[in-house]
């Protein structure tokens, strides 16, 4: 009798992690690869962090900790919304977990039910749309264009109803687009006058160039969601942290325990040093800055001109529709071709993407060079 | 405007996790606890792990590795199966995950649809039955009693008809029953006559008392659990991994990518060294064997005498009936006046826990020996 395969197992690939393993591939078959595919540092975690972690594995047991984490991490990070926001998060709201993706897992099954629909930025981070899908949430494409800077944006929603929840990232991945207080306020009351759940995705808090990144960590009723994975160079180390609205502290707590357990030990030990390790990771934010504007000097010359704000986070988002109509193929023959490693926008927006694609720049200065050197002599 | 709060978060409580809840309070409290309420090891990583995670913190950016984790460490758990049980598992079908916890999720989002049905050992581990909830599966409930040695076998599943999917634990969790290979076929062809998909959780595998564990890891339409936590001593380590049926690998692999984007690397590299330290690891499960003698030697002295048979994994399961029909109450009060935490029957059993309690012992022979002697006095 032949066995079931569900349909929720059928959802779309995350296309970023299909272009590492075309990389892995042919880094394997002995080519060479840029890697701007992957919105990772190419960096480790600060050296204070390795430090603890040398110390914690040999005085520790590293067991399970308690679901929302440890209370001495959950603590510091409460003191960081103190100190860089001036905003009072009660240590009883933070819960740590599982990277930002084990938070968008818990926060939409513990907010949204089956059929529920909730709102993403188009182009946004393609995991939003699979794991709503995965548990039954309908997403509801928001397009997000050149008319409200690449940003979700109360504006961008003009024409939307009825929403049970909206999900806003600030900085954007993959436009770089950053809401100011002000328009993050805006999209809070816009929730609140009808009722919807606002999500706000904050992982890349920390690199922005010249704009400052509204918090929404001070609006009881919005799940806010941070990582050390971007700024805190650690994506490896597979930990993040929500604020949790208090009338879901305790779905998120149950939801949780049984879908977690708790969140790696080592991590949560090592990274509560992180926070005092401003001067290496603002060096990293540096180069940031110092490869973004390479790229914004280079692309142009190498024919692509139509790029998003780029304000914040680690990402160019290029119209490349003057190339091609199918930037999953065009991004495969840069591959192929320079040995540069993009992402095409199918992986952003499944309406418009076919016509863009992303390039990430949280690696050395002189690959991003070299990336750049190679895509316009290609383009010659 | 109310938020809504979604039904599922309403899941319930994973209780053990409760408990250690109250049993922090009360060592914060300035009281003494025995920890027989959680299923972890005492003990840390073994020593080359811990080596192995020094090296790797000094020599690796520990970024994102492929969803199914680390090309060296799939190759090693496939290595594992011909090493210990005489199976050839190709590594493409080997998923490393966030513990077996992901592993779980990765396989109920995959192999079954809202509303499909899976047969669950009533008592078992209490996060299948939530997890199936969280994602609209419908949990079946097999009562497995001392008439079928309570271990969920053909026997046991005599009158039901017919399911979508079965999860079968061996060694179990909370009675220690253990499924020879003979059995676990015969589950195998139950499911395969019904076309039910059977997940195999071997996470106790390497703990038994003098009996043999079948592997399901040989059957390609079975999801084979396993994971570091239990016999490997690395719960906070999140780690586990498993089997993957052809006809699933593509489901898991996507929902894997958006979902966890990969298992934690530090853990990744060490875990490799894992299995080399079977010395050190064979010791523990000694200890085990003699903190299982003392509390089967002592329990009955202590009026426990109806316990299930604890054939493997680190846990005693108690029927208490005679003494209480609230075994939450029941345990609560154990702890408040003995210090002795233990989890109530209601964590892995919602119609019959009330009258049992389980009692895990992977800690030191001292404390399981003084826990005896505490409870001996208790019930005096």
């Amino acid at each position: 009798m032949p066995l079931k395969v569900a349909q929720r197992g059928r959802i779309p690939p995350f296309i970023v992690m299909e272009v590492m393993q075309a990389a892995a591939d042919r880094v394997a078959a002995g080519g060479d690869v840029i890697h701007l595919e992957v919105g990772q540092p190419s960096t480790g975690a600060p050296r204070k962090v390795v430090e603890a972690a040398h110390a914690a594995l040999d005085a520790h047991v590293l067991g399970y900790t308690l679901p929302f984490g440890s209370a001495r991490l959950r603590q510091r990070i409460a003191d960081h919304y103190r100190d860089l926001y001036g905003v009072a998060v009660p240590v009883e709201r933070i819960a740590v977990t599982v990277g930002s993706s084990g938070a968008f897992l818990l926060a939409f099954l513990a907010a949204f039910d089956p059929g529920d629909r909730v709102g993403i930025a188009a182009p946004g981070y393609s995991c939003y749309r699979q794991i709503l899908t995965a548990v039954g949430v309908e997403p509801v494409s928001i397009p997000v264009g050149p008319a409200t800077g690449s940003k979700l944006t109360v504006e961008a929603l003009a024409g939307i109803e009825t929403l049970d929840g909206l999900i806003v990232a600030s900085p954007s991945n993959p436009t770089g687009g950053v809401l100011t207080d002000v328009e993050l306020a805006a999209l809070i009351e816009w929730c609140r006058a009808r009722g919807a759940r606002l999500v706000s995705d904050e992982i890349y808090h920390g690199i922005t160039y010249g704009v400052a990144a509204g918090t929404a960590a001070n609006a009881p009723d919005v799940i806010t969601i941070n990582s050390f994975s971007k700024y805190f160079s650690m994506t490896g180390w597979r930990l993040g942290w929500m604020v949790v609205p208090p009338d879901l502290v305790r779905g998120i707590e149950v939801l949780a325990q049984n879908l977690f357990i708790s969140p790696p030990s080592l991590s949560q030990v090592a990274c509560v040093a992180a926070f005092d390790c401003a001067e290496e990771l603002d060096g990293h934010v540096a180069r940031y800055a110092r490869n973004r504007d390479i790229l914004l000097d280079e692309l142009p010359r190498a024919g692509f001109d139509r790029l998003a704000p780029a304000e914040g986070a680690f990402y160019i988002y290029a119209d490349v529709s003057r190339y091609t109509n199918d930037s999953g193929a065009f991004c495969k023959r840069i591959l192929a071709e320079t040995g540069v490693a993009c992402t095409p926008g199918i992986d952003f927006d499944p309406a418009e993407g076919h016509r863009f694609m992303r390039l990430a720049y949280p690696r050395s200065e002189a690959e991003v060079a070299e990336a750049a050197r190679r895509l316009k002599a290609w383009k010659k």
